[in-house]
């Protein structure tokens, strides 16, 4: 998954054979979520990683508008749009369920998915302003953070799923592994450890999961690439390179 | 179905016993797409209109951000989202599926849903804005159009769920049946008929699905609504005062 990123005049890379292949970027978090649902169900793939500032000319007869994540099955059809992927994941391969068996929880769950966009809006629109004050948005993620805080209490449970990640612990995840960096460009006190003391356990829970530590990526490195991303030199490559 | 809207001020109905609720606007498109789903699958429930300009004040209890549709099931639980409430009802009550029961070929169906919101979004731009030419949404429609005209060809079946109206064929149903008010507001030649040959046949054998029939109401009633809108006023209860 830390493979090259592929750009603007790159080879398009040859058929994958009867495997799922992932049109991916290692810094994008609807990606990331594929990424944590074909590791949580163990399903074999593989990744081509795609340069979003420069796409390869040839990506665009993969990916209809040109978006990762994109999935390319065995016989050849594509996929996009992270949430429609996953749910085709989770139906296709039976074994490791992530989404409730039961239509009603499921329901919920997707709602609470839709309603973490919430977050995530509030998130890029924080991250987004350089040193502007964001009391709205601030206050979006405050109370947003605040209902999953007391959905974890009502369920009484180590994850949203139960006693393993679900579909919604997945789904919610990279913005919550990203969280970090709001602290320095939030309000200081957006993420204060005792309002979210559920919401941290569970947090550190996630980081433990071999399926989650696959993609997993330190706060510096969100960082570093945020700060590229600012500079107009998305450094998707950074990881590839710094273990060169 | 018909029912008056309640508004600010108005009584909240009592519980309704054991059936299912919609609480939908007679002339909201997200509403009609779960009303096409219980008339499809005939199961039974109660409508309670709500009135979108002057929603009762009790109605955010119901649905939080105030929105319709929103179904409430027999435990009291309320659903909204109207493809959230739609998935669920196809996987709650197994008789008459809409969803194709092939991953796949689901997963291909979701992506054209989605997709036809591009379609939905250029419309309302049309229909928002008096007097001025729309050349952009006009091609957004038409490309749109073209496409799902090439999808019909493409599965060779009376409608895109084979031989009986599937979940796409309701989800689009809503707008298809306002299409003829963009004759109205857009481009003279935006809807000509040799274009779209087979989804002008698709349409009119909706038109004779006895359960589409139920919510159907004509171009007249849609454009005579849509005038009350723009004008500040929308009339919900136009069909109701018409009977009267």
């Amino acid at each position: 998954m830390n493979s090259p990123h592929l750009h603007k005049g790159s080879r398009q890379p040859a058929a994958s054979r009867g495997k799922l292949r992932l049109y991916s970027n290692r810094f994008c978090p609807y990606s990331q979520r594929v990424i944590l649902v074909l590791d949580a169900k163990k399903i074999a793939y593989d990744v081509v990683n795609i340069n979003l500032y420069s796409k390869p000319e040839w990506y665009y007869d993969k990916s209809p508008f040109g978006k990762v994540p994109a999935l390319e099955l065995e016989n050849g059809d594509v996929l996009y749009e992270s949430l429609i992927i996953v749910d085709y994941l989770d139906e296709k391969y039976r074994a490791h369920h992530l989404h409730s068996q039961d239509p009603l929880q499921k329901a919920k769950d997707r709602l609470l998915i839709e309603q973490f966009n919430r977050v995530v809006n509030a998130m890029y629109k924080i991250l987004s302003s350089i040193g502007r004050v964001n009391l709205d948005e601030d206050e979006a993620v405050a109370n947003g953070l605040a209902s999953f805080e007391r959905e974890l209490a009502n369920r009484g449970t180590h994850f949203y799923g139960g006693n393993k990640p679900g579909m919604l612990d997945l789904m919610i995840w990279p913005w919550c592994e990203r969280s970090e960096i709001l602290k320095l460009f939030g309000n200081a006190n957006l993420l204060k450890k005792d309002k979210y003391k559920r919401l941290l356990e569970w947090s550190r829970r996630m980081t433990e999961e071999p399926s989650v530590k696959r993609s997993m990526m330190d706060s510096d490195t969100h960082i570093k690439y945020l700060q590229s991303y600012r500079a107009g030199r998305p450094d998707y490559d950074m990881i590839l390179n710094s273990t060169d």
